[in-house]
């Protein structure tokens, strides 16, 4: 085949979690990328002039002083600075362990913004699904979302970052999220996720969700995790009970624990890798 | 950095022509995808589960009893056929030079389902602008375009596509485009790409136009020759003058040579490469 033109600069990968998509940016020591400008992020994330993706996954390692373990500078495609992402974080490990970083067959501690989260493998280092613990949602209590005219109960979900789950008859009552749903400004001061639900099953249901700032994606982990708490409080659904969530990019299995910790699990792939000078 | 993970399988790069963007796939002797399954074609231009672009450039040669010429095998994102595109076979342009496969010193010939096109470099391998020789317009004559309850004059152009040009005072009155222009079914049983132009100064207009089938684009590389041959007949241009069109990706110089044949120019970037398994 020959040499790769354009293969000149530094390496990269592209993966995705039920749609949500990361350039992966591998740079043990931070020699490659320095504090990576937000440019850079920009133009990796361009989806014509770039890569493409909903962000930049850097992988960094921390000194054995620190822990050793393995940091995910998150980086939003705007080139903000991110916490946590629940899909990125299992692509982010499902590199580490693919490239050999990390044994699969234990748990694999990852640092980020957010602290140190958990992931276990159901497969191996290349197959089967990816569980992260996203820790302990906080209930924020009942208030309301809108559509158009209409009005729908909403219970309030911190998972980190706010959201508004409201149960809907059908998901084409969220019509065509264009525009953001309303929400009460004096409850969610800094804005808020929406999630509309419909049950399908017993711990079945599917999902819409408008993500402040976004509109409308395919897959949000801790909107997810805000439906399934919502859902679990509304059943009085006990601990330990696995739920199926169902989104435009795939579906995700998610349960509480007695701790009241939610483990999010769902697959993780890495579908090309090369260089780049962007 | 050590080995990249998703780097097994077969070899790709990515490149845009003015942000209208590609996979490359090279394959001389077609022994890496054969035919080249639909299946894979959408897996590749997936925005988010795969590499993500606007088609695919398999890069074929043909054999020397047939020329020895490199075959721009061409598909849309959707996996189907397609003759010719003026800014993906710039980006295939760009890669045989930059990977030594063709010297950009000299006109370079590619074949293509449209017949045999000439490429010229004025930089070289890897810098400067590629102009190719899009052929003899066929004007079509004049009909009428609509936005709304507003009708435009447009002209008529075949590029080996079909093409209405309208000229409008501002490019907002073209509105959102997310429904396509109304168009006379009669003049264009088989649908029309439109094309809305102002006038930005000297041999300088910009334009917006509407795919058939793919609504609003970025670049059109067949549309901004059609606003370039409409613009020079209003004119009264002679041959040989220069004009500039102002796409939303990016600019491209457009002339229209004493024997009628429109030479388009502009930029092609080659900006990853590397291997997937999609």
């Amino acid at each position: 085949m020959g040499e790769q033109p354009g293969a000149v600069g530094y390496p990269f990968l592209k993966g995705h979690g039920i749609r949500n998509d990361f350039v992966i940016l591998p740079d043990p020591d931070g020699s490659v990328h320095g504090d990576l400008p937000l440019e850079r992020v920009r133009a990796l994330c361009d989806r014509r002039a770039g890569i493409g993706g909903d962000g930049v996954l850097r992988v960094v390692r921390r000194p054995e002083a620190e822990g050793g373990r393995w940091f995910m500078d998150y980086r939003n495609a705007d080139g903000s600075l991110a916490e946590m992402c629940g899909n990125g974080i299992r692509v982010f490990g499902r590199y580490l362990a693919q490239a050999g970083l990390v044994d699969p067959a234990t748990a694999v501690e990852v640092d980020t913004r957010d602290g140190v989260k958990v992931l276990t493998f159901s497969g191996g280092a290349a197959d089967g699904e990816i569980t992260v613990d996203m820790g302990v949602p906080r209930l924020l209590g009942p208030t309301e979302v809108g559509v158009g005219e209409r009005r729908y109960d909403a219970l309030g979900v911190d998972v980190g970052n706010p959201h508004a789950v409201a149960f809907v008859d059908d998901l084409a009552e969220a019509g065509t999220l264009r525009e953001a749903p309303w929400h009460d400004p004096a409850f969610f001061p800094a804005g808020v996720n929406v999630e509309f639900v419909v049950r399908r099953g017993e711990h079945h249901v599917a999902m819409r969700v408008h993500e402040r700032g976004s509109g409308e994606t395919e897959a949000c982990g801790t909107g997810a995790c805000a439906v399934m708490v919502a859902v679990a409080e509304a059943d009085g659904t006990p601990p330990e009970v696995d739920y199926r969530i169902d989104l435009l990019g795939g579906t995700l299995t998610i349960r509480r624990t007695a701790a009241g910790h939610v483990l999010m699990t769902g697959p993780a792939v890495v579908v090309a890798g090369g260089t780049t000078g962007l």
